[in-house]
């Protein structure tokens, strides 16, 4: 099989990974994938392979695109930098969308969520928006990059002043390796080949930079903004991320609006998160209270709609307003969407000049059902 | 083996059992247990015999007492209760404290806990203030209490004006078959050999009572109490419980404060009866905002200060004071809590009067450990 050899995997451990059922089509064969013969992605990781690796057979031969590694947190600023850091930092911008990974596969840039699926939505967005004079002088180079803006198939956010989708480069990394180059050269290549990026803050020297990062993390929550990656200049070690408040709060409430389609880890993880910055910033009574008044509201408020929605006849949906250049394109990711068990109806479709815009609502089937059935009278 | 013998279980199924390692030791052997030659415990529901239930092989022959079968919950009380219960249904206060059925074996009383262990402590306070006489008119009924007070190795709680621990009769049950006796001939049982029993609020009619409830609830809560368990009176169908808020966020705070060593779940759910509560009892803006700031103080405040507790070089733990009327029975005890790896420190011991009073610390590990790594710079 074109994996295990392309991979340099041993008969055996070709084996395990058929056993384990570990690869999945990472795309919907059709001709806007005309440079792919046949790719699956990593659905666990597998050694060290990453979940969400890429595998594709393409007319230009067989190419390996990493999954792009977990990021860890810092719970506190200090003395967790200063401990996993040496001598300075860089500080971007954690921006909240969907992490996509793109390369150019044959003649055409196909972009990758994180799971490791080639999604029509966002390939076709690369190729409008991203320069692909960059692949051609850097072939084996991947542009990691976060996916953000009101009309995003995932996290529809309005906060970047982005009213379609747009790319926010990272990361980028070798290709094969997963080798990130480091911040100063990535920052320059994005200068040279007009590719937007992640808001670069600065580098500090580690001893001071938790108080920096404060200051920071204060002004992007006042913007309702994610919060912050922190990387070793130099790429060597690994990144780690710091959050708002805010955000920790807009997340709870998106899961607890569809709180038995999340998971339980998820939600707690990001109420921990709250315990130790609340120490951390050392906050008085008032701000405490604040703090603890938006999380009980982002637990509450969220839920309390959807069992009113429920209770009145309808589902808990999302709603979502997504951007097609082709009827082509629309069919190849709602037939995606279909695959994954994603629950939707389309509500309208509108042409706006060349593009056709639909507005989907995404049923959260689980949560519907579980309400229903608590207020029909089943106890739990 | 005796159990499988006493239960009627075929070979197989006495084989499966083992297997399976479902039987533990339900008690330590001492002098104190004199009447028990040996007596398991199950530590997973098998088939239909409910998890805690006890076989004991004693000098009088082989004694089987169920578990104390798990009780549902009504989300929403209408319509549930009518759904689920049919004419009337009788209102129970549900006391917060630790499930304890206490049975005689030969001579004695044994207590035991909701998972079965014949517990050294509760056994000696059953002894003490359980009146004997009700076992020799009815030597196979099984008294299923909630065991409440200051003095509650598990569920310390002053609210209830027990200084020291007693025994709330809240089922009376035929400890072979788990069949209950009907809510009537319990209260009057309970008046003829004076034990105290759970509040008994009235019997209503099932088209009224989730109104009823609520005034109950309203009252609960206004005294920091649990809740109440909604029977029928025959106890033909299973009971259902329902809480107030406040019981909630007492749990949780519980919870939060040690957030390493309590499970999800029981956040979980905690916080999804909050949103059907609140939907249920259609709050106006101001009591929203209350319950949305008790669930945020009731999440974060435990959890900071056990982060504090730790970030000052202590442990997060629990002090309880514990009353023993011997040694012996205190040494017991100690020793089934390190059997049951139980993580503790005596800092004190007293005599008052007959009794020995002991004071202890029950060290949360995993919180402690969690906390203390994050503290010093270790990711997430």
């Amino acid at each position: 099989m074109f994996v295990s050899e392309s991979l340099g995997l041993s008969k055996h451990l070709g084996e395990t990974l058929e056993e384990r059922k570990i690869l999945r089509e990472a795309l919907i064969s059709h001709s806007f994938f005309s440079d792919v013969i046949e790719a699956v992605r990593f659905d666990k990781k597998f050694g060290e392979i990453e979940e969400g690796t890429v595998v594709a057979k393409t007319i230009n031969g067989v190419r390996i695109v990493r999954g792009f590694p977990k990021i860890k947190r810092a719970l506190v600023l200090n003395p967790t930098l200063k401990k996993h850091f040496e001598n300075e930092v860089a500080v971007e911008e954690k921006m909240n969308g969907y992490n996509v990974r793109i390369a150019r596969f044959g003649k055409n840039l196909y972009a990758m969520t994180r799971r490791g699926i080639i999604c029509p939505y966002t390939t076709e967005k690369a190729r409008e928006l991203i320069n692909p004079e960059f692949f051609k002088d850097h072939s084996d180079l991947v542009l990691c990059c976060e996916a953000v803006g009101e009309e995003s198939p995932y996290v529809p956010k309005s906060m970047y002043g982005v009213e379609g989708l747009d790319f926010f480069v990272f990361d980028i990394r070798e290709e094969r390796t997963n080798r990130p180059l480091p911040v100063e050269e990535k920052l320059r290549l994005c200068e040279e080949y007009g590719l937007r990026h992640a808001t670069y803050f600065g580098t500090y020297d580690v001893d001071v930079a938790h108080d920096e990062i404060k200051d920071i993390i204060s002004d992007l929550a006042g913007k309702g903004r994610e919060g912050v990656v922190i990387k070793d200049p130099e790429m060597k070690l690994s990144p780690l991320k710091y959050t708002t408040s805010q955000t920790n709060a807009e997340d709870l409430k998106y899961a607890f609006r569809f709180f038995n389609d999340y998971g339980k880890d998820f939600m707690f993880s990001r109420i921990v998160r709250e315990g130790f910055q609340s120490f951390e910033f050392n906050e008085g009574d008032k701000e405490f209270r604040e703090r603890c008044l938006r999380l009980g509201m982002a637990i509450l408020k969220p839920m309390v709609e959807s069992i009113r929605e429920v209770a009145l006849g309808g589902k808990v949906s999302e709603k979502l307003r997504l951007r097609f250049g082709s009827l082509d394109v629309m069919n190849l990711f709602f037939e995606q969407w279909k695959r994954s068990k994603v629950d939707f109806e389309i509500t309208d479709i509108k042409k706006d000049g060349k593009d056709i815009v639909v507005f989907v609502n995404k049923t959260m089937r689980n949560t519907t059902d579980k309400i229903k059935a608590h207020l029909e009278g089943i106890p739990w």
